[in-house]
């Protein structure tokens, strides 16, 4: 029997949340063949949901993701100043993800190990967070900031600076270093020091020293 | 027959440079056993060199960070203004990393790997690494940098910026987009947006807002 599109998608996530919940109980990824067999449906009828692994991680990825994105959009439809709104674009997701990591760190790293295993089915979220992210380059260049830097270099550079805060395993390995206070100076720092004048000191093109 | 201490120190060196080697031919970390079995040298023997498997990659990393450790201790000694030196500092290790790493990336992707798996053992050289940069931010303050901020602060803060130029993994995910330019920026931008007074803008602590 056919499922309509609602009930397909509403299936999907139903048996996606079941593996990673499963994934959370057993302390390990869960391949296709198990999810199957423990799903309770049969062969036919899962493949009808999911194709592949692929497609089943997808819509774990989802699950996994959704709140990410919902505070993303927020943060993007807020009125605060330039250098506030990147903060708490980057904020709100790193608190998200540090109480999942305090929550329960052995869950939280398999989830890591998965999404660096799969790491081109998270590409379109880390795209969409670099999609709103140039959005608040563009409307911090609007008030001055990050001026005679492409969009690209912006981002570029932005996302190298507050990596620590946006990738999951930071958490993993750097634990209690990463605070809000210290994200919030990076911040400011950035929208302070980054423009495209910079980068000639430390190359030493400056012959001029400036004095303390 | 006892080794005298330079001998022990050259045949440990000699056994760890073919157990190097060994990981590089075969695409594999190398396990102790493995490696006793290879050497050509008696349990024995063997083990008098290295007590463990822990003791065996401890020579290991000595030698595949030698040159790392090398530029480093370069860098401090050198009579640069401080942010061309921290740049230098970051640079140097970066560039002996991504050659490494262009040269074989499969290689380059084991031993970051061993590295991950043994961090304990490679705390050391990050400890070492981190005593210099407080050197160097010892000297940035003398010049007025880093004002308002613990050496402490600073050092954590610099670190997190720069993360993806000191870190090993960074390059097989990003490649390409790591460059000297980009760093460079990132050195200056730390040195001149990076202060005890930042932070607030970004925590909407204070009311005014700079006009562009």
């Amino acid at each position: 029997m056919a499922l309509s599109p609602q009930d397909r998608e509403a299936e999907r996530h139903r048996i996606a949340r079941m593996v990673l919940d499963l994934v959370k109980q057993r302390g390990t990824e869960i391949p296709y063949q198990t999810a199957v067999a423990e799903s309770g449906l049969t062969r036919a009828r899962f493949e009808q949901l999911f194709e592949d692994y692929d497609d089943l991680f997808d819509a774990i990825a989802q699950i996994w993701l959704r709140r990410h994105i919902e505070v993303m959009e927020e943060v993007l439809g807020a009125d605060l100043p330039p250098p506030r709104k990147m903060y708490e674009f980057f904020r709100r997701r790193f608190v998200i993800s540090r109480e999942r990591f305090r929550d329960d760190p052995e869950y939280f790293t398999i989830v890591c190990e998965m999404g660096a295993a799969n790491f081109e089915k998270v590409r379109s979220y880390v795209d969409l967070a670099d999609h709103y992210l140039c959005e608040l380059i563009v409307q911090a260049q609007a008030d001055g900031y990050f001026a005679g830097l492409s969009i690209d270099e912006a981002l570029s550079l932005i996302n190298q600076m507050v990596s620590p805060y946006t990738l999951p395993e930071s958490l993993i390995y750097l634990g209690e270093k990463l605070t809000e206070d210290k994200l919030a100076r990076i911040v400011d720092t950035v929208f302070i020091g980054l423009s495209g004048e910079t980068g000639g000191a430390a190359r030493g093109v400056n012959a001029l020293r400036v004095a303390g």
